[in-house]
């Protein structure tokens, strides 16, 4: 299989492959989508190329970052950044939007830029052996991990928090204070990703408290922006206005969601109260203070990079490291009972 | 003067200059400091090692983040990277903290990674010619320009807004609404910087508007990051209750600001208006919605980005762009005439 096959195959021509394959702008939407489909398809490993071959590896560790617009990623970047640096390395960032595919962009750049090794920050969760064969180097899931996919445990490394037991725990903190109508506002209930665990734990905890779900009360964004969060509970409250509570999967979303419920007339937590996941700088300072799970932001960080490290000198094995969060209780949420 | 002077001068021994040099973390802050101002007063230029000379210059551009905590310059990175991969070259990304030597982070990154370029994201106003000898390669200052320095234009480019301007114009939107008695948090009245041109600013739209200005309205935090700016509030309250309206030097700071008006017991804008600079995302979710000057985030980054590549590539000398903000009212700020 060699880059000809790939280009005969999608109908293109050789450099519109390598444009595709060295992730150049220039290519439009469609035909890339159409060479990467094939390249996944037809089990292509790009060859490294002649000149590859006498250029020394790098020091540098890749870091690829899947949703630079999350705000809760700048204390990681810090974080790994200072580990990177004080290894010696260079850390190399490429940001990539959220719904971009982060093994292609950390497959280029690991081959352009002769990483060591690679940190994804932002990702799928069902990656298949398939699909990692481009990375050629060894790899650490930083906040997210292999749950829907059927990777081996031992072909990479992930450090994160538990995403349904952490979603649990803020829903269950709901019931505990007497609150039956719990709505949740989420990416979507079955992305095979965070947010799907994340709904899976709070499932979870309804049922642990015996309280029958309700679909009418799960709003999907299709998004982790802002915006979206904003519109998805306007779409809720024009569905439904008797919920007593809201359970937002990420901090930025739920800043926006307060400011839904304000702009609707109601007031957080008197009408509704809201408990999220993420513990961003920022939800200390909404009005009132946002109540969520605070991630541990800086050890993320920091295990990660030693993870990667270790394994490349041969300290240690690949490694899946669950860290706890830390609830911070604020003011949006009241108790019912 | 060779690396060996620098040694004497400070009586610490040569690896410990070089660790310095090459921004190693194991230094303490006190040697640090002595090894770095002794450079600076020795006009130590560092040597090109014999490894370095033969290594080729890469196609990395650097870019050194001085406050990274700040979430206006997380869209400005994007835009950086996504102009920089476009043109086919590396982004290596250096975060630094708000009060250190970015010069001196940008000249160690230029020389270890063998930069094309650099452009200083945030930094000092106030450079001399002898303190950007050591960078060696061409640089843009994104965000900020030398004001307060002795640089000849020519030696560099930069791509900011006008900031005593915009503070200008956002102070005189208080006084057209009537407002008299109107407070600033900044970070300093003269750290020869941006805090510093945006008082210029305040001081002038009072001015203008026949307002004599009332130092004790004035609050300095000696910081940009949110904690300070609450704490800064709460002292300003507790000195003086009569001002009807607050300009604050930046978004983040201002969100800060709100929580400690409102935690005061005091409702914005009714009891206090609040008008800002920046324009970050999480500016339109407050409660009300913050009124702001919006900085041209995507534009600012892409012409840092231009202007470096085009003096690299020889199509043009060193530039310096102002862009203007625009004005989004939101609903912190009340007419009281």
């Amino acid at each position: 299989m060699t880059i000809k096959d790939v280009a005969e195959y999608c109908g293109v021509s050789v450099s519109t492959v390598s444009r595709v394959l060295n992730d150049h702008p220039d290519v439009s939407d469609a035909v890339r989508t159409k060479v990467l489909e094939a390249i996944e398809l037809l089990h292509y490993v790009p060859n490294n190329s002649a000149r590859d071959l006498v250029r020394p590896q790098s020091d540098a560790i890749g870091v690829v970052v899947r949703g630079a617009e999350n705000p809760f990623f700048t204390g990681i970047i810090r974080s790994i950044e200072q580990e990177v640096d004080r290894a010696g390395c260079t850390m190399v960032l490429h940001q990539i939007k959220t719904g971009a595919n982060e093994l292609f962009a950390a497959a280029s750049l690991a081959r352009s830029k002769r990483l060591r090794g690679l940190i994804l920050l932002g990702g799928r969760f069902d990656y298949t052996p398939e699909q990692i064969v481009t990375l050629q180097v060894p790899f650490v899931c930083c906040t997210f991990t292999n749950s829907f996919g059927t990777l081996d445990q031992g072909v990479y490394s992930s450090v994160s928090i538990d995403d349904r037991l952490e979603a649990f725990r803020a829903v269950k903190y709901l019931t505990d204070r007497g609150h039956q109508k719990i709505a949740i506002l989420l990416d979507s209930t079955d992305d095979r990703s965070i947010s799907e665990l994340r709904y899976r734990g709070y499932l979870e905890a309804l049922e642990s408290a015996g309280i029958q779900p309700d679909p009418e009360l799960v709003e999907q964004t299709s998004d982790f922006d802002m915006a979206a969060a904003y519109a998805g509970v306007q779409r809720l409250l024009a569905r439904r206005q008797d919920f007593t509570a809201l359970f937002v999967i990420a901090d930025s979303m739920a800043i926006a969601a307060m400011k839904a419920l304000s702009d609707a007339g109601l007031r957080v937590p008197e009408d509704c109260s809201v408990i999220a996941i993420d513990g961003i700088t920022m939800s200390q300072y909404t009005i009132p203070t946002l109540t969520t799970l605070i991630q541990p932001t800086e050890p993320l960080g920091q295990q990660a990079v030693r993870t990667l490290l270790d394994e490349l000198e041969g300290r240690g094995e690949s490694r899946h490291l669950r860290l706890e969060t830390i609830l911070r209780p604020g003011g949006t949420v009241i108790s019912l009972s």
